[in-house]
């Protein structure tokens, strides 16, 4: 560690290969695991050693460690932060903990990766957006883990907005459905508790929904008009029926500085829909489909093409010209949903690499949090609109430039 | 004419056939000029007669006469009223006509079936549907034209909901999608203007949308949360650029008497969308699936097939087992939109043959005009809910026996 | 009737509007009826008159005439063909009569329609296109009733072909599959009587298909190799169990003057494909897909696009820069199987009026029977290729200023 | 090495974890690395160790160890052969290398991976099905990587026909498309000479499709009917135009002895298919369908379900129901391409930790290599058929208690 103007840490120095700390290991330190280990062979250098898995139980930590591949497990995170070989923390634990684990290990100068949403509060997201900032001024990088902006067809439909490909961009329809809460049967859990989960689809769903319209358009969000909904209100608990305290499903729509609307639903009782999130954007000259149950495809449709030739194109997104592509096999072999985590992992650590600010930042997770804030207010004043400020655009529309800056 | 206890002119007495009256011979009088043309071919009797089409200027009346198929023209709806062997008056003239025409038509003892929307206004509408009830009383009937109820697909759809096999019904997401207004150069019309066409995107897409939602769920909406938007806000007009006075797209959250949450959107700017009326119904059992694109498509997930295999099933609606398919051709011999206007003419036929109230009635028409004006007037409130009175279920809820009461 | 150069009758002299004969009325006679009640209300002049329609049984025939809309009927088609006020004999009647009706047509001066097959055998295919050509030469016109040469998407695919837009075209995929004959329960019938039908899903099914490789293409097949199988060799008749003396399916590759081949398929068994006629032509330029169940869709790829963008877009072929559509409805307001019969019609009636001969010929019948008796040849020498001469390019190749000629 | 009753060599004694040489690191090389570093993360034990990679050339080789996770790297597959700390050779090279080294592994006592298809030739490929079985006999495990039978969605297709859920099997539709060589401007490789791959389209893609024929059904070919195409028939090479001396598609009918019938079409000019194996199977009692281009998807109609309600249901094989997908993610969290190989190598594991002989073995890539010489005997002789010996049931139709035999 190297002391900086900013009195923190700075980060660790690096030595080839970067060494990498995962907490938890239930879906996301699996899913997260799975990335650290074939990063590397995909993307080249800088090479990582996945050094420590951490849990509170000993014994899943250590059958977690021998079977995603790490070197060591461990029980206290805080030990953990004094290493040196250790340069990255990614942080897959429940939401509540992600505020104090963050801020910790920024603090002790490890570039940090935080599974999405960023917090479980605007309070927390707020929080630990200062100390990435502090952080930063010392060369110590941060993330929020929203994924599916390395979705190919999701970083192409960027590009051929920002390309100018849809002309103005007047609409945005964007669903994200799944049906696991649509048995009236599904069991209580903690996910349907609002002081451990924060909020129900509204968190878990939506918050990817506004990531990517942040992503795919660059726009700020400045005023939201919404509903939540519970369609279940009470569920079988461990000790007897309990009541649901988060919402079934939410509806929004929300204005965008540029004067385009987006209409925003998102349920986990949409019965039949597994994972599908679905994202339509209307332009002038254009528009696009995409939905994540055929994670490979992007439509697109050209007004401007011959009248008679006009149809959206199903675009396979797997030729070298794609977005992330190339790290990995021919046209037409098509990526699954954990390939999205490798090439999160690669863009992070690009950017640590490079000196950059990695894209999405604790910012990007604030300006989410904001949002789903915004909603749950409009929600509880029965959809009446309310206001966001214009806090100017978010990072995912800044340059690349941005980390020369430093 | 017989005398009634109403005092109002009875039906005309039917000797077969009966005798049609058309007023208008644009988009709509083409089409139903074509559905009266065919409706005996397919559905037997009663025979009708193409006795006469009305409209403005003289030349072309008598050319559409001539090619539509009708015995005369005319310019004046009054004197065709007068007539004996006219039985049957049906309106496709431009909405601010509807209220007086059909009013007179009813009291002149003619069945009228009247193009939707209904009316301009919930004032004209509420005229109607008190004069539809008086002329009902005496055996004259009337019918507004939401010709998608005749849909294979959508009836199929409505008997499975009404049959339980969604279970208990929660989200429809609705989507009426055009995009003749994409294009920034697309000229001024009388479409465009609020004196003339009453509102944009709201009367033309979104009353078919709040008629689907009353009949495929039988229930009623309650409360509505809604904006609306203009994205090009001048067109060029014959004089030279003229200010957009309606609605480009508008988006809307409905409460349903049932619980069900509703989001529906409408847009006459969505790029690459031509006549796509999606809907889309999550039930606790079971959820299906609609795009007027594909009209003789029905998808339908079973939540109760065994677990490794459910999946969307996509219904090829074209067999004798589903609704109006066995007036037509055998299975996969698909039908086209023009098709509803004639099954619409036949069930409006069968319903006067046998004494009963055609559906969907002039209420109907009224209870989607309700939800329209709650519509506009939740957006000028931007957002905040608007409630509806609950009138007791809309008659697309009744059964047939509804008709046996007289 | 005005005596010419070859001793025939010649056409009828039209006086407006043209008296039409149809023979059969049963299912493409209520088909036929159909486009001849609607042709000129959607495609104008000239004009017809529906003036009788011919049946075995008399009861029958005139149950028909009055709910198709035909002024008379009759058992008799010979004396049909000596009434001077019929200009136009439309022949429905199953395969076996078709050649002796024809010619005899053709002989009194009727211009004449044929369903497709031409006939059940290649003398009688040849016989037919002799007369026709004898009485082209007085002006009698005669078609034959490949209806499916009218589906917009397909007119629009071949134009795309005959422009270029599919490079040097190298593979087509065909497949025919229905299912109605999948339940080994389905009953024994006239057409699965070798004596009655000629054959099974061959001239059926392929017949269509290979009408379209010809009219898709304009090349020359030119050998083919090919399979047959019956998969229920018995099915219950009206007496008993009968063996089944026709094919339930036929497998064949066929070879284009072009250098292009041909796989086709089609099948009475192919269970859960009701009508699908599906093509696929691929090119070194680009490519397209099409299926009858959606009638209204064409699906293109073009190889020049900017390889981030290429995909297959799905063209709704309902803008009036397609084939037919004009004539019907605005755009995204489908078509569906019976308008291909009213395009036909339309497109006869316009050849005859303008003194053009109409396409597919009986030539182009002529030409697909020949081909349906080669792959019987080849199934018969268990696959072995079979050669058919190259006979210059069939007459859909031929350009409009052909009818110029006489 | 233990000494077996056949005097071979027998595998070598399991200590855990087993050690891996793959040899051969461009595009399969780096597919089976990709599965090796996963396979025990997904499936758990046996571990394996990923010991060397083997290349030509010492530089590339020693990056590819480096990239992919290999701890060494080796030019010279022999030594590799003596090593004890080795169990399992994976064989990655192209086709002319597979019998030579897999026969010197085999008698080394490797248990032997070897990629598809499992040679060039019927008689290297029986060759190796002797040294295959004599390996066996001491225990020493052989397979052939034909990954998609790993594909989940076939996987449960082959389930539920044998099951009977499709009823009495009777057509199967096979295509597999790619477009690589649609450009006329694509350079000359290996892959286009016949002396260094044998054949084209049919080597490299309908040997998958042949696989999946004997995968899906169980059922034997025995009779063969084909036509090879050469469209262009020159390329650039390295020094300037160089024929083409493979096939660029091909086509075939297959005769089962169950009495179903396969058409087979493989193209490597399929303009806009990327990787598209298609497969439709047609049944007495229901139909499948797939595409690998939406390898999550399966669609199924069952033709017992209620009239109104069949249709083709796109079941998303993704549930915990589904084969292979429990070890993978939650529902609608969709694989890609790669995963196939790392189930691939969990099954060859699984089975020589349980003593069973793995599947396809070297006899069921023998069965495909002849049914791929029959048709280029076919298509020698113009399409007659050529017969092939019924050779008892590949293995794929054998039960799990095949490997209790030992």
């Amino acid at each position: 560690m190297t002391a900086t103007a900013s009195g923190q840490a700075g980060p660790a120095a690096i030595t080839a290969p970067l060494g990498v700390a995962v907490v938890g290991h239930s879906f996301m330190g699996k899913a997260h695991s799975n990335a650290w280990r074939n990063v590397s062979a995909f993307y080249g250098s800088p090479a990582v050693a996945q050094r420590i898995i951490v849990g509170r139980d000993p014994g899943r930590a250590a059958a977690a460690a021998d079977r995603y591949g790490w070197a060591e497990s461990a029980t206290d995170w805080r030990r953990v932060l004094g290493r040196t070989d250790i340069h990255i923390v990614d942080i897959c634990t429940p939401g509540q903990l992600h505020a104090g684990l963050a801020v910790a290990a920024l603090e002790a100068g490890k570039h940090v990766l935080v599974e999405k949403p960023l917090a479980n509060s605007v309070a927390e997201a707020e929080l630990m957006t200062a100390a990435a900032e502090r952080a930063a001024a010392g060369g110590t990088m941060s993330m929020v883990g929203f994924n599916y902006r390395r979705v190919p067809a999701l970083a192409q439909a960027r590009a051929m907005i920002a390309g100018g490909r849809l002309g103005e961009l007047r609409q945005l329809r964007i669903a994200y459905l799944q049906d696991w809460l649509a048995d009236r049967a599904a069991p209580m859990t903690w996910r349907l508790r609002r002081e451990t989960a924060g909020s129900g689809a509204l968190g878990d769903l939506a918050s990817h929904a506004v990531d990517q319209v942040h992503f795919l358009t660059g726009a700020c969000i400045t005023g939201v008009s919404a509903r939540l909904s519970t369609f279940v209100p009470e569920r079988e608990g461990p000790s007897g029926p309990e009541p649901v305290t988060v919402d079934d499903a939410v509806w929004a729509t929300l204005q965008l500085d540029s004067g385009a609307v987006v209409s925003l639903e998102a349920s986990r009782c949409a019965t039949g829909r597994k994972n599908a999130l679905q994202i339509e954007a209307y332009g002038s000259r254009g528009s696009l489909r995409f939905d994540l149950e055929r994670i490979n495809e992007l439509h697109f449709y050209d007004a401007e093409a011959p009248d008679a030739l006009q149809g959206a194109a199903r675009i396979l997104v797997t030729e070298p010209a794609h977005p992330y592509v190339e790290a990995w096999w021919p046209p037409g072999h098509v990526l699954g949903w954990d390939h999205t985590f490798t090439s999160q992992a690669a863009d992070f650590l690009s950017a640590i690499a490079g000196g950059r600010r990695p894209e999405p930042s604790f910012a990007d997770g604030l300006a989410v949090q904001r949002v789903l804030a915004a909603i749950e207010s409009s929600a509880a004043k029965d959809g009446a609109a309310v206001g966001l400020p214009v806090s100017g655009p978010p990072s995912s529309s800044s340059t690349e430039a941005a980390g020369e800056a430093r």
